[in-house]
């Protein structure tokens, strides 16, 4: 069996250990002669690894009593309807930092269920987005139900390095693709999201972080199964929950905290970067970077090529070399390199002497 | 490695074939040097098994032309609000059979999109259930916007032997725990839904099947994420979906096909059911079946002994025996055999023997 180097956007690559462990206990759970998956979410087998799986991203993320962690379903895609379901009463406003297609989307599902507005929008005249904006570009709204923003944006290859603020406000992160990238403190947070098929496991699981007074003071006209109150008062566990996400996210977990932490991976994090981005710099006779540097993201990583045909002869000839998923997305054509936490700096060194010595 | 005979209610029991090709399969699926859970569901190697999960539901069901296959999330609970939110529109009304808690818990969230009334209840003065209604029991609404039945109650082991009628008005199915058990007219329905942790698979994919012209004219001011057309038009796939959950429903659907499919499973699971059902007659000394003759579920068999005492005595001697997940819903207590399809008639023996040589 030979593995290859993957550097997919999401599902990606989850750490070898957590796949090696889910194979021997495929059958026979910690001996309880069922696979984790035969498991009731009821049972005492299952509801250990339920309690471990939060346990470990409260630790993780040193998630401070003020806050909830549920675990839910749908991604992040649910909780662009969800967070403003919950958070949006009427006669209110929410405000959108909008710095690529997912904030988009978000808005786009705030408009549906009450007021949205733009506090600041990256947006060049052909759809794309280089940058993230500055702290003085954003307009905002002191009475705005929340403050949303997406803190790394996997399409275009861009990230915050410093999250913005909109004072008295609760802010809204979505932090799909950077969660547990780089330390984030919490506390500063009204409710953080993520689906968990970047840097926490498979897809099927969204984490929610959010403040109780948030939980206390959402909505009570909106379906039971959408408001928060319902599961965190539930420990998640209202309805079945995606046993074997959790199971395979604790895994993750427990591999992220034997490694040292999120300080100790963004520290491998911030090197990968540095490494990829040095050799397409490097190569500027062949990649063209066009993210702005002060935006470049430490989790994905984009570039061009002179036009779409050597973008695609670089990606056949990569994919033969075992370096996969680096297309870049369908909406900014180029090349990305995913390198989220379970990619390896070994799978990145590759990467990076493929791209050194690549002659189209 | 010995496995136990699992009679748990969901998540339940998986065919061995399903678990040991995901294990053999795990860190290297099809030569891909990647488990499933690494592909992007966006590359051909996951879009072959969502293909083929789509197709197979399709042809064991003999799903028509007329009809939809979603892949969703959230389980049977959010379709509990999905469903009116989509199909009730301002100033209609839906009608709900009640046959059981999860009926009550679907028309408690009807109630905050729309209007819903019981057309039927079987509900007893101490909150349980013994029986399913006949049809002349039914007061219709012909102009509800839909009709909605349970078709089988997990907690109290009901079932409906021929599912009610509501004359030119779509029906809509919760078939959550006897989807696949037996043969369904597909075209009859408007919308079947079915979380996948009973019959299909693991807990975190949502089977739904619905009728174009629903999709067509349902709502369109509720979030695009919950409007089914948003995932019909995307092939369930306009976001990431569950990967793993939906490669293990493809490896049960491949087993339920290979065994004959959904009519010979049918013969099977009858034959489980009487079986057991007359061990449970013959100890009437012991055994104390509640449920009305002509109600008993062939997917989940419930009795009572004297007292709740005897009751724990005998999950624990079960259990000590192999027998695991007999112990009756909360709400009921008793205990509960949970046969669902991938329960062997093998494990029925064993649980058949148990029962009728039990001394308390």
């Amino acid at each position: 069996m030979t593995r290859v180097h993957n550097f997919s956007a999401g599902p990606s690559a989850l750490p070898l250990v957590a796949l090696e462990r889910a194979r021997d206990e495929m059958l026979d759970y910690a001996g309880s002669g069922m696979s984790i998956m035969e498991q009731s979410h009821r049972a005492a087998v299952y509801e250990g690894v339920h309690d471990e799986a939060l346990a470990l991203i409260r630790e993780l993320m040193s998630v401070p009593d003020t806050h909830d962690i549920l675990l839910l379903q749908g991604g992040a895609s649910q909780q662009f309807a969800q967070v403003p379901m919950n958070l949006l009463h009427p006669g209110q406003s929410a405000d959108y930092v909008v710095t690529g297609v997912w904030g988009k989307k978000a808005i786009k599902e705030a408009k549906l269920v009450g007021q949205a507005r733009v506090a600041a929008s990256t947006e060049e005249s052909d759809g794309k987005f280089f940058r993230v904006p500055s702290q003085d570009e954003i307009k905002l709204d002191a009475q705005a139900a929340f403050f949303h923003v997406t803190t790394n944006n996997t399409v275009m290859g861009t990230q915050f390095s410093h999250v913005p603020e909109s004072p008295g406000v609760p802010v809204v992160l979505d932090a799909s693709s950077d969660i547990m990238g780089r330390p984030l403190d919490v506390a500063k947070y009204g409710l953080i999201y993520a689906g968990a098929q970047k840097n926490l496991g498979p897809s099927g699981i969204t984490v929610v972080i959010i403040d109780k007074q948030l939980i206390e003071t959402g909505r009570r006209d909106i379906p039971y199964f959408f408001q928060y109150r319902t599961h965190a008062e539930a420990k998640s566990l209202s309805n079945t929950i995606p046993t074997f996400g959790v199971y395979m996210l604790r895994n993750v977990m427990l591999w992220l905290k034997e490694l040292g932490g999120v300080s100790a991976i963004y520290k491998i994090n911030q090197e990968k970067a540095a490494r990829l981005y040095r050799v397409l710099e490097e190569r500027s006779d062949l990649y063209q970077l066009k993210v702005e540097k002060e935006s470049r993201s430490i989790m994905n990583v984009t570039w061009n090529l002179a036009t779409a045909e050597a973008e695609k002869a670089c990606v056949a000839a990569a994919t033969k070399a075992g370096l996969i998923g680096l297309k870049g997305h369908r909406i900014v054509g180029g090349l990305r390199a995913s390198i989220y936490n379970a990619v390896p700096l070994s799978s990145v060194d590759a990467l990076c002497e493929f791209l050194g010595n690549y002659r189209p």
